[in-house]
């Protein structure tokens, strides 16, 4: 299930920019982080594969993307269902190779399964709760968990953006970590898009054995939408931290799975939006 | 075709937080972004609605949302063919009545156009090129547009910042602004989703018949990806500039319809990514 070292070495992009500043423009070179589609293909045994989704993201990780992304709107249930994740490699056009995953799977897929559960748990119905209902179905809401220091919560952020190696490179890019509870960072994933950095830390941890995340704490860059929150709850992290704001249905959906959701971690302060009980001051 | 105040009030949620920091633990009320699904419903003369997309988004600017989203996505062409945007005041649970906008056209709508338009523009194929060139039939390249000096491009995200009232009561939103070639702002939308926050401006310049935006330049907070620079090339703007990086895709398609793809506007400084002609030194 390896990716190639190539693969990992797409994550940037080389272009010639046209630096402004002090009265001058002059061009250099600079990078960018990468964005491109992937497309992932689900199969059974002996099934032909068919596309389930087509996403945006940033190259690297991307096994782990696929099998996260499975996992976390609730298309499969663990890595006893996954037989083999592979690129498609015989696609004609080299360019296009590594934007297509097939995740093969131990039991029969069925497209219409896929189809319907997508409208409920990523569109979210018309008000939220469908979607809240479904995701409930998914998990056992947390209801233990870790108890950590505020201290290990407030270095987190620092310690998330130390490893962040493409984020240094091009000064833009989502990024999910996985700590334990002595605030160790035990994997970092960055994406041009902040659920896909979440769907590959959790699918690193799937394809580890690792699941459930019940005594790990994730940070996260940036802000919380309902997302993050959802696949958050599904991979049963029962402390989740975001770098600046969450919405209110992140407040909302934390309170009701169980978990303790933090925000504005910044400058040794913090606000817990839910469950409390976790952090010790 | 107004909103109601209530629904302008609606941008932001009341919530009980745990305060940490100093060693200690202290309960307050803060306020939170609030997310909620949309609902956009398109119909022609005559027609039932049918549904088009559920999206997340930050309440305020509904109707500005669901027409920028039409015409960004290439599925209307101009004002001239929408006929009446309203709530969907007939639902039964007053909870959801201001999360469904239906767009009833002048002309017949079929919803099978928006399927196949949906797979190629926003799902990207498999390489991003059939998405390129979809765009690229739905805009006419911007060759000529204004000339900006730096000093005015460098102004622009304190200008922004300064307008986002949500931001100031969340501390956490993206946000989008149309100024005109001196620096001065016409419009600045806010949302939880960055592509939303366009889509608002753009359908905001469409309801008053103010496309396409030529002679203006489009601030946005924080990152550019493909998404919002096709948006940005539909709706005619020639200079977009962005308060952090770029993605590979949006410096790619910025160089491609000839738009200035401007970011990382920070202390007097930026990075041209595309097209820099525009700007003076």
């Amino acid at each position: 299930m390896s990716e190639t070292g190539e693969q990992m070495r797409r994550n940037t992009v080389s272009i010639r920019v046209a630096a402004v500043g002090g009265g001058v423009i002059s061009e250099r070179m600079d990078r960018v982080a990468a964005e491109e589609p992937i497309e992932v293909r689900v199969a059974g045994p002996g099934q032909e594969s068919v596309p389930l989704a087509v996403t945006m993201r940033t190259p690297g990780g991307d096994f782990e993307l696929a099998v996260g992304f499975l996992f976390t709107e609730g298309l499969i249930s663990g890595r006893e269902e996954v037989a083999r994740v592979s690129y498609c490699e015989d696609l004609p056009a080299e360019e296009h190779r590594y934007n297509v995953v097939t995740v093969r799977l131990n039991r029969p897929w069925d497209p219409g399964v896929a189809g319907r559960n997508f409208y409920v748990t990523s569109s979210c119905g018309i008000c939220g709760k469908a979607s809240l209902d479904e995701v409930e179905s998914l998990c056992t809401a947390v209801v233990a968990g870790p108890t950590v220091p505020a201290s290990v919560v407030s270095a987190l952020p620092d310690r998330l953006r130390e490893g962040q190696r493409v984020f240094d490179q091009t000064g833009g890019l989502h990024a999910a970590g996985l700590f334990d509870v002595d605030g160790n960072m035990l994997s970092l994933r960055e994406d041009i898009g902040r659920h896909n950095a979440v769907d590959k830390v959790v699918g690193e941890a799937l394809l580890a054995g690792q699941l459930p995340l019940s005594d790990r704490v994730l940070q996260v860059s940036g802000r919380l939408s309902l997302e993050v929150v959802q696949k958050a709850a599904v991979a049963g992290v029962p402390i989740l931290s975001a770098v600046s704001a969450p919405s209110s249905l992140a407040v909302e959906a934390g309170e009701r799975f169980g978990l303790t959701v933090i925000g504005f971690v910044r400058d040794g302060r913090f606000n817990i939006y839910s469950h409390p009980g976790r952090i010790a001051a």
